[in-house]
C-alpha cells in the first residue's frame, strides 16, 4: 500500500457534486486521512504547507460502484459467445467452473479488481466460492468491496449444512476488515437453485448476523416460469414470503417484473442491481428500470461476470443504462445522464448499505476518481456530466483513490503487480483448459 | 504527411483475415506502398533488409468503416441531452448550426477526425455544408472519406438551385481527391425535406456523374406516418419510385421498416447505415436488423453526429449492435461478434462502394490498425474478435494506418495538431454560444 500525506488538498479541479441546481463545481477539495472534509468553490482555510494536486484538466467524481457480480469469471471471458443460454452454461461454465480452484479464484478476482481499480471502480459486490481469497485480494489492493459466499443448494443435506457454516463464518470473519473496506453479506445464489427451508436458513444466519441479503432474482423468464409451477408465486412473493424482505436487500437483475412486484420491492426497499450488458448478451430481456424508479425502488448498476458482458466497465453501464430505456421506451427524456451517473455511484452505495460512499461531499468517505478531460471526445467542455455518461469509457480514468489513498496514477495501479496479475490469470486459463 | 517506406513487414502479429474457418491466424502481413501483399502463418520470401515491425501484443484488424454522420457538429456534443426530439432540434441544434461558419465546420471536422482516427476508424462518410473544408481536413489528415453537401430542400427555387448546384460542384471537384482517399456521393438530405421533384433531380445528377447515392431515411416513426400521408407511400416505396434506387445507394437508419420495404431494399441492393447509439439516444427506435441481414440487405454501422451519440467510438457500435439485437430478439445468438465486426468494417466499406477496403488479404488497401492485447481486459486470449467486439473500445487503438501510411503511432495522431485542434473546437463552440 503506497503511503499517503494525511491531509491533502486538490486545487483547480472540477468537482461532481450532489446539488441538482448545480452539478458540476470548479474549486477545491481537502481530504483529511480517509475523509473528504471540504469540497467547495472557495478556496478552504487550511495551512499553507499541505500538499497539493493540481485538478486542472481533471474532472473529480465519486468512485464507480459495481453492485453485481462474479470477480473470479474474467478467467472465461471470451470463452464461448453468442450461446443459447443453456449451452453456454452447460457446455461452457459449468464444466470449466467445476474445476477452479482457490489458485484460479485468486487470479481471476487479481484480473477483475485490476481492470475495476484502473476503469474507474471503486467498490464492488462480489458473489463466489473461495472468498477468503477475494477478500485477500481486495485488502491487499486497497479497493473497497461487499463480498459474499454465494451457495447454490441444490446437493446434499450435508453438503448444504456444509456450505452453509462456511457462507457465514466468511461473512462472520470477514465483516468491517481491511480498515473497513470489506463488509460482507449473507448470500443464497437464488431461488431456483436453493429450496425454500435452505433459503429459510440464510435469512435467519442474516438475522443473526444483523447483515443484509443478496440473491439473483428473475433474470430470465424461464425462471420466472418455474417459480410459478414450483410454488405458485412469482419469485418476488416467494421470497417475500421466505421472509428475505425483513432484512435489508438487494436484488440483482430483476428483469421480468410485474407491476405487484415493483410495488413489494419499494414497499420493503428492497434495492435491484441492474446489469444491462449482461442482460443484453445473454438475451435475458430489457428490465423495467424507468417503471422501478418511477416507484421509488434503488436501481443501481452491475457489470455481472466479464463471461457474460464482457468487460468491467462501469461507464459503460451507465450508458447502457441511459440509452437502452430510451430506445425501449420511446422517450429521449428517460434516464438523463445525471440519473445515470447517481445509478452507478450513490444509488449504487445505498445498495450496499454504505452510508459514507458514492458522493463527494464533506464527511464522506474519499473515494473518488478523476477523469481526463482533455481529449477530443471531451470536447467542447459543454456538460461533464453528459460527457462522462454518452462519451467516456474506463480508459479516460487517470487518478483513483480509496479511503483517501491513491490507488491508480496515471493510469498504473500503485498497489498491484499488473504485469504478473495478466501473466498468472492468462497461465490459470491455460491449466483449466488442460485439466 | 509522414513519410513511410515503400515496403516493410510485420512479424509476430495476430491478424483478423477473412476467414470463417480461422478468422485469426498469427504470422506476416507485408505492406508494399498502399497496398497489402501478403499475409499469412509462414514467413513470405522477401528481401532481408525491409523495415520490420513487431507485432508481438498487438491484434491487427482492418480499419474500421463509420457509414453515417456529419463530424463537424461534434461542436455541439454535451449541448442539450436528453431532451424530446423536437425541444432538441428547434431550440438547441438548429438554432447553433444556423451559425455555423466555414471556419467551424473546420475545426469541428478536425475534432472529429482526430477522434476517429485515433478510435480506429480510418474512412468515414460525412454529409454536410461547407463540404470543401471537410475535404480539407480529410486531405490533411490521411484518413479515407466519402463526402457529400446534404441538401435540404425546404426554400425557396433560388436557394434549391443554388445548393444542388454546389452540391454537385462539390461531388465533382473532390471525387478521387487526396490520391484517391476521398470519393464523393450525391446526397438530398431526406424525403421529408426534400419535395419528390427536387429529389429527382439529384437522381439526375448521380445519372449525370456516375455516382452513388445517400440519404437519410425513416428515423423516426412521425416522418414515415408524414410520408404516407403527404405522397400515399411509406418512406421505401416513396425513394423507389422517384429512381433513387436505380443509383447505388446507401440510406441512414432504416429503423421502421415493414416486410414489404425490406424486400424492396434487398431486391435492390440497397445498404443502410445502422446507428444505434444515435437510435437509442434520441428514442427514435430500434432497427430491423436481423430481418434485414436476413434478407440479405448490407446493414453498417455509422455514429451519426456527436451531438446524439455521443462519441464517434466505433468499437461501442460494434458492441451496441452485437448487444442490442439479442436483448431485443431474445435470441442469444443474434449479431454474432463476428459478424459485428464485418457491420463495422467490410460491409461498411461495400455500403460505401470502396472494392479494396474492410478486409486484411492481398491485394485490398492497406488501411489497418492495431490494437494493444495485453491489458486486463484482452485476458485470457480466448477470443480476440470476442475481445475486440465485446470488451474493446475506441483508447484500446495503439496504431492506425491509411493507405500504407501510419497516421496514428502509439495512440498519437502523426498529421493532426492535436493540441491547437483541441484549442481551436473548444473556441469555437465558445464563438457560436456567443453570437
Amino acid at each position: 500500500m503506497t503511503s499517503s500525506p494525511t491531509k491533502w488538498i486538490i486545487k483547480n479541479g472540477t468537482f461532481a457534486v450532489s446539488n441538482s441546481v448545480q452539478p458540476v463545481i470548479r474549486g477545491y477539495m481537502v481530504i483529511e486521512d480517509d475523509l473528504i472534509t471540504y469540497i467547495g468553490e472557495q478556496a478552504p482555510p487550511v495551512e499553507q504547507d499541505i500538499p497539493v494536486i493540481d485538478g486542472t484538466h481533471l474532472f473529480f467524481l465519486p468512485g464507480l460502484v459495481n453492485t453485481h457480480g462474479h470477480a473470479a469469471m474474467s478467467l472465461l471471458r471470451g470463452y464461448g459467445d453468442d450461446l443459447a443460454l443453456q449451452v453456454w452454461l452447460q457446455e461452457k461454465m459449468w464444466p470449466m467452473e467445476a474445476k477452479f480452484t482457490s489458485e484460479d479464484v485468486y487470479w481471476g478476482t487479481s484480473l477483475s479488481v485490476m481492470e475495476m481499480l484502473k476503469g474507474g471502480t471503486t467498490t464492488f459486490l462480489d458473489m463466489y466460492d473461495h472468498m477468503g481469497q477475494v477478500a485477500n485480494v481486495v485488502e491487499a489492493s486497497g479497493m473497497r468491496a461487499v463480498l459474499m459466499r454465494g451457495v447454490i443448494g441444490l446437493c446434499s443435506e450435508e453438503v448444504q449444512n456444509e456450505k452453509i457454516k462456511e457462507a457465514i463464518a466468511f461473512a462472520k470473519d470477514w465483516n468491517g476488515q481491511a480498515d473497513g473496506r470489506i463488509t460482507t453479506m449473507i448470500s443464497p445464489h437464488a431461488p431456483y437453485t436453493c429450496p425454500p427451508a435452505f433459503f429459510e436458513r440464510f435469512v435467519q444466519a442474516a438475522h443473526d448476523l444483523d447483515l443484509p441479503m443478496h440473491t439473483h432474482m428473475s433474470e430470465t423468464l424461464t425462471e420466472v416460469q418455474q417459480n410459478v409451477n414450483d410454488y405458485g408465486l412469482r419469485p418476488v412473493e416467494h421470497l417475500e414470503k421466505l421472509g428475505m424482505f425483513t432484512r435489508p436487500s438487494l436484488v440483482a437483475h430483476g428483469v421480468h417484473l410485474n407491476d405487484k412486484e415493483i410495488d413489494i420491492l419499494a414497499k420493503n426497499n428492497v434495492g435491484v442491481s441492474h446489469n444491462p450488458g449482461s442482460n443484453l448478451k445473454l438475451a435475458s430481456g430489457i428490465a423495467r428500470v424507468t417503471d422501478l424508479l418511477k416507484a421509488g425502488v434503488t436501481v443501481s448498476l452491475g457489470t455481472d461476470g466479464a463471461a457474460s458482458n464482457n468487460n468491467l466497465d462501469m461507464f459503460e453501464e451507465m450508458r447502457l443504462a441511459a440509452l437502452i430505456h430510451k430506445g425501449i421506451s420511446g422517450d429521449p427524456t428517460a434516464i438523463p445522464a445525471a440519473e445515470a451517473l447517481r445509478m452507478g455511484t450513490v444509488y449504487g452505495a445505498n445498495s450496499l448499505f454504505l452510508d459514507r460512499v458514492g458522493s463527494l461531499a464533506p464527511g464522506m468517505k474519499a473515494d473518488f476518481i478523476a477523469v481526463n478531460t482533455d481529449q477530443a471526445h471531451f470536447l467542447p467542455h459543454t456538460d461533464f456530466i453528459s460527457h462522462v455518461v454518452y462519451s467516456a469509457s474506463a480508459k479516460d480514468v487517470e487518478h483513483v483513490w480509496v479511503d483517501g489513498k491513491q490507488v491508480v496514477k496515471h493510469g498504473a495501479c500503485l498497489t498491484l503487480d499488473e504485469e504478473r496479475i495478466r501473466r498468472e490469470a492468462q497461465l490459470a486459463f491455460e491449466g483449466l483448459l488442460s485439466r
